[in-house]
């Protein structure tokens, strides 16, 4: 049985949709947007993720006697809307980027349309999925791209909330990584998963060479033995010594990575363990890893850095009201005012523009103010809107363990489209720039 | 039906449990400790939250069919640890501080006694929760004291993983928040909620004056009014209009705070409304909360910075084996010695040093080879472990909203033993040393 997501939610958007119903406005047509305003910490391109747990979680945005009986007890709605929310399930049309999909401010990711009382109460939930997983797989896409294509596995689900950590694993996929530590991310997403031993193993037994027998024994010599519990040279020895050349690999996961991944390199070809590989895990973020591009390193593990964002967090995405119909059934354009966070009113569309080359040069917003169902991409340009749901039926391509795998494909294929300059890791403007035509 | 939590795991640990049961030494009984190296973010006290959700999620860690299926299918362990794994329920006993207590660098925040096997396997999902909630109350209780007693409305749900959202609402609230906008903490936690309309409640109407009376219309007079979707001194008269002098408050969240505030306050007063409140929520964190005591803000909304950590989004903390029994029953203190991450072994009991004036002076650490059963303070010294779990069994204190609320409670009285200095926000040391005896 699913769990309903229909209580994660702000409780202003059930008083708006109670004043709504009271006032007669809830049955209006609307259109949200979610869009960020900028790309935090200087990226400079965006990646969109989330969207396949998007769709999950409007699926199962319903309310049951429990939640029903929760909001009558504690006053939080009136009785009408308690009738209104027992029918409650999406019916409306749901577009947006593929998962996957590159953005940039002002990139309408998301569109919702809808009447007013069904679409404004999936805000809350809608933002904290597409935040968080956007802002990991943004952070991931540096970090891919910082290895050059030496693999990076996942490994920070102990660094942040429990249930964001298969979220996590999953974005970061997405975004390139090869692997997760998280099984849940496994069973959920089909991410592979991967991962060994830590410390305490090695000192649950009386001596190192005695763990790494038990753990050769059971797991064949393919397996990496973590070297850096005591003294890391020593370690090594012992770890060819047990499991022979064959070894699979060693993982340091402290000190001076540069210098010890040098001489440990030198240690194992000096043993004849020459295709052992050596895999680093030590406080990593994409800095780390390109500082690491010259050293023998085979592969990288990102544990906190890449559940937080890498020091942007929340990618800071919000989901706005865009345009409506009025009490005479005309749409209008709609938009705060409010300083520093005026948005544009108007139904998006969205176009990746390509030069004659195939490398994007600007991302395109076409305004309307009525819904237009369906895009009009010009000459050279690339449609960015899919529809994920119609009429509140789930395209069923976008979701599960296949969904996620089309995302990260999709990912890949989108990513060749950027210029070179939007690899480089320090602060910037976005590489490509949004128009609004 | 609780969502079963045990592959919210590493997968290394269950490869650990296998070369464990092969090798023989998957029942030494063990000892491992959580702690944290430092305090992130040069904070000067850490407030310990998440211990009533881990006590959920150490009962919830059971391997029903679906999970050993997909264990098995995918190879992640052999069949004598499938077996194995069926049987699992964590029967040890699990000491650790009270929930909402503060906590110092080395502080051992929790401790989980029994066997390899059953201790092992909780590393992650147990640092999941305790990292994330704690860096959560750590930040909250800075913006807690920042706000001087004015009440502070945690609404971060949006930026943030959306079970997260929830446990962040519930570790705001142990440190002080007086509310949340996150429905699920107030069904699930108990946590008081708030909210009233957004700007797209606003833009929906025809007119702002049109959105206030349908508010008002239903919510009555008491409730806030969003004033800042257009311009904030019309929609102020607006609001007292519709209204009465009798409004509840008024929401500002846009613009310069303080410029805005005085001159809404002033405005209010000259139209009568001399007892409506104003409350703020633009990007607010501990400094920017501080920057407003002088202006006459009623109370605070706080979202991203709240749920991201405010720059400190995980705090760090480590599972560490620290003392086993050897082959030969001899209980034995393990430490690792890796570069920069070397730790202390031995079972760890906790004190705070109080001066006789009841101000705390030092957190005292003593260690033992062997656990031993209950703590011995001084003269002077206030016991921090209390037992949670025993022989398997949850101590039902505290669990559930009773829990949550115990945990707040306990946390309001532990802060007046801090001295003044714990309570400036700049970066800094802790404010009381760490001794280990």
């Amino acid at each position: 049985m699913t769990q309903s997501t229909a209580l994660l939610t702000d409780r202003y958007e059930l008083t708006m949709l109670d004043a709504a119903l009271h006032a007669g406005t809830h049955e209006r047509r609307c259109v949200f947007e979610v869009f960020g305003r900028s790309l935090p910490g200087g990226r400079r391109y965006g990646v969109l993720a989330g969207v396949g747990r998007v769709l999950d979680a409007i699926e199962a945005f319903r309310f049951g006697e429990d939640e029903l009986s929760w909001l009558s007890d504690n006053a939080i709605v009136g009785s009408r809307t308690l009738d209104w929310l027992a029918d409650y399930r999406f019916r409306g049309d749901v577009w947006g980027y593929r998962e996957g999909e590159l953005y940039f401010p002002g990139s309408p990711v998301l569109v919702v349309e809808g009447s007013f009382a069904e679409a404004v109460i999936l805000e809350t939930v809608v933002l904290s999925v597409l935040n968080y997983d956007s802002a990991v797989a943004t952070a991931a896409a540096r970090m891919v791209s910082a290895a050059a294509g030496r693999p990076i596995a996942e490994m920070g689900s102990r660094r942040v909330g429990e249930r964001s950590a298969v979220a996590a694993a999953r974005a970061a996929w997405i975004a390139g990584f090869s692997a997760t530590s998280n099984l849940e991310a496994g069973r959920t997403w089909g991410v592979p998963t991967m991962g060994t031993a830590a410390h305490a193993f090695t000192l649950l037994h009386d001596t190192e060479e005695q763990a790494f027998r038990a753990q050769v024994d059971a797991l064949g010599p393919s397996t990496t033995l973590l070297v850096d519990t005591f003294d890391v040279p020593t370690a090594v020895r012992r770890a060819v010594e047990v499991a022979g050349t064959s070894l699979g690999a060693v993982r340091i996961d402290s000190g001076d990575l540069p210098v010890q991944v040098a001489e440990v390199r030198e240690l194992l070809d000096s043993l004849g363990a020459t295709e052992t590989r050596i895999t680093v895990t030590n406080d990593l973020d994409e800095f780390g890893i390109a500082a690491l591009s010259a050293s023998p390193v085979d592969s990288y593990g990102v544990g906190t850095s890449l559940v937080t964002g890498s020091g942007a967090p929340a990618a800071g995405m919000v989901y706005k009201l865009v345009a409506h119909q009025d009490s005479a059934g005309e749409w209008l354009s709609v938009a705060k005012r409010s300083a520093n966070k005026a948005s544009v009113g108007g139904r998006k569309h969205a176009y990746r523009r390509l030069s004659e080359s195939g490398t994007a040069t600007t991302e395109l917003i076409r305004v309307d103010a009525a819904p237009v169902d369906g895009e009009r991409p010009g000459s050279g340009e690339r449609a960015l809107h899919v529809p994920l749901i119609q009429d509140g039926v789930i395209d069923p391509r976008w979701r599960g363990a296949a969904g996620a795998a089309a995302a990260r494909a999709h990912h890949a294929d989108v990513l060749k489209e950027l210029p070179p300059q939007a690899f480089r890791l320090r602060a910037g403007d976005p590489v490509i720039p949004t128009v609004t035509a």
